[in-house]
């Protein structure tokens, strides 16, 4: 039954998690994800955390979309599975997000369920986060104009992540829809001049910084021009989540160090199905555990191949469950709390 | 926030479950689940429901135990994800079920949650029904005896669910721990009895009907004697459920009509690991919906490799879930509200 005590499963909904956002700070909420995350891409034991690559179903009726599962293990402590269904229709037909996703934590000594956790702000966050880990290692140092093409909720946590690595000064904005791109800036979370153009060649021409996060169907990509880039511009492509579905011309690719945050995942989903495997660059905690090895890259072009890495979820979970536990936030529910009997199924039931 | 509403996300504990099971009345909701397992079967269009095979972590650290998802979808309505943990030594060192697992259903349409669903109890419920819909097709018309090896928890459920299709009139039971075999009869929810044996060849030796439920370590079986069976004896094999563990000797199953539920996981990780391919019968949903065919092997050997089926899953969670928002029994919790507008992530959190 429902309680308040912080024990058993937690249950923490969006609401919860605003709250726990709210209470911590947004700012410093943001650093600590980039900061976990930048700690779990130094340290990764490939024996002790084990990432798998995300599986689903896809399907056209009733509307496009997908149901994922993105699972992620680290041994002798937690699996962590978060569900994320993508509909590119909710936002128009529904007033939803298109991403809504929760993720499930597993305790690995006894299989219990310990929390399950609404992802759809954490996922946003986290999607920033990793896109400024790779910003703050690959961008040039005084890049301060963002280029923003695909301008829906994606693109707020993107801006607001790369603010917590790099001084943006102005914001330059495309979107296919322009009553989305004419909102932006009241969307975000800080104070930054936003100029609203009308293609993407314009959005990315001044850019130190492009940001592409679209819901460019499949097939119908990509949605950045060929050229007109700064020679130091860094790209985090965030959209690409799906085979066939692409944001990046492949002659930027091939002219740019790809970092793929899952090089198997990218090669199959991400930009990087363009790409042979050869053609790829560090992955994500390649990148990070050796930071200063590619800094020399601040001044070419290079792309974040970001679908979505498994551990992120993990990580951006567990941070919010363990503010959620010392600010005393959310639900706590004997979700599986068992007869005394272990071999009695009926025990509860029989009486 | 948690309400009582039955709107939002329904979150159901092992205590709603058993509440629901109570009002509902144990024999009553054991023949919807055969009855709903029955009708899927017959009906499976396999363009409409997906069933994937599971997937999972498996671990000895810091005990032998694996995480698994069990998905599945019927398409343009919902896809099921069971969660189960899988843990032998919880029984002994915890006072905890061996298998845990819970259930998550979603919105094809939306991507929603509408569900999360402690499926301990369900799970041994689904896996008594499936062998209950296999035992009235296989096990000769007048079976009354029932030889169990394995007398856990699920041996409770399997004679429950055989006793809804069989007249059952003696229970046979045989564990390695003779403490759980001992307390067998006062398990059940019906009044049958219960003759206590030392060894499982004296378990099979009367049996109509054979459950074999243990939790024999992999590699370490078979567990079933290579003979002495009655010449129609119906074999419900519950316990292989992972590479290397199995119960029944390879040679029984050679003599007999092997029903897998889902070829290839049985394949991988059933009783039909011994077997090639060609040498198994029809598939759970194929027996079902050509029953009428297979009872003239009510006189032969027949198996049942139940590794358990994830539409299995996903059908008892959906019929506890109706009962339980007709019965105003759960929590019911806007666990994915989200704000107004789809592209402001941070709208609840900047306020």
């Amino acid at each position: 039954m429902a309680h308040t005590e912080m024990t058993g499963a937690a249950v923490l909904t969006f609401e919860h998690i605003s709250e726990v956002v709210r209470a911590v700070g947004l700012d410093r909420f943001m650093d600590e994800v980039i900061s976990g995350l930048r700690c779990a891409g130094t340290n990764l034991d490939t024996e002790a955390t084990v990432v798998l690559e995300r599986s689903g179903f896809q399907y056209s009726k009733p509307d496009v979309g997908l149901i994922e599962w993105m699972p992620s293990m680290e041994l002798g402590r937690a699996v962590g599975i978060k569900t994320v269904g993508y509909h590119p229709t909710n936002p128009t037909q529904r007033l939803l997000p298109s991403v809504l996703s929760t993720t499930s934590i597993h305790d690995t000594s006894t299989g219990q369920l310990t929390a399950l956790v609404d992802s759809t702000l954490l996922t946003a966050l986290r999607t920033g986060a990793a896109s400024a880990v790779v910003t703050h290692i690959l961008a040039s140092p005084d890049a301060g104009v963002v280029g923003i093409v695909g301008a829906g909720a994606q693109a707020v946590t993107q801006i607001h992540a790369i603010s917590r690595v790099r001084d943006i000064k102005k914001i330059v904005a495309f979107d296919t829809n322009p009553a989305v791109s004419a909102t932006l800036a009241e969307r975000l979370p800080l104070s930054v001049p936003v100029v609203v153009v009308e293609t993407a060649t314009q959005a990315i021409a001044q850019a130190d910084i492009v940001c592409s996060a679209t819901t460019v169907e499949i097939g119908a990509g990509p949605v950045l021009p060929d050229h007109g880039y700064l020679a130091h511009v860094h790209i985090n492509a965030v959209g690409s989540d799906f085979p066939g579905k692409m944001e990046v011309p492949v002659a930027v690719l091939r002219a740019a160090l790809v970092v793929p945050d899952d090089p198997l995942q990218c090669l199959r989903e991400g930009e990087s199905q363009q790409l042979e495997p050869s053609e790829l660059g560090p992955s994500l905690p390649q990148l990070i555990s050796n930071a200063g090895q590619y800094e020399r890259f601040q001044q070419e072009i290079t792309v974040f191949d970001s679908t979505g890495w498994s551990l992120e979820d993990l990580i951006v979970a567990e941070i919010a469950l363990n503010h959620a536990r010392q600010l005393g936030i959310g639900m706590f529910t004997d979700l599986q709390s068992t007869p005394t009997d272990p071999y009695s199924p009926y025990e509860g039931v029989l009486g």
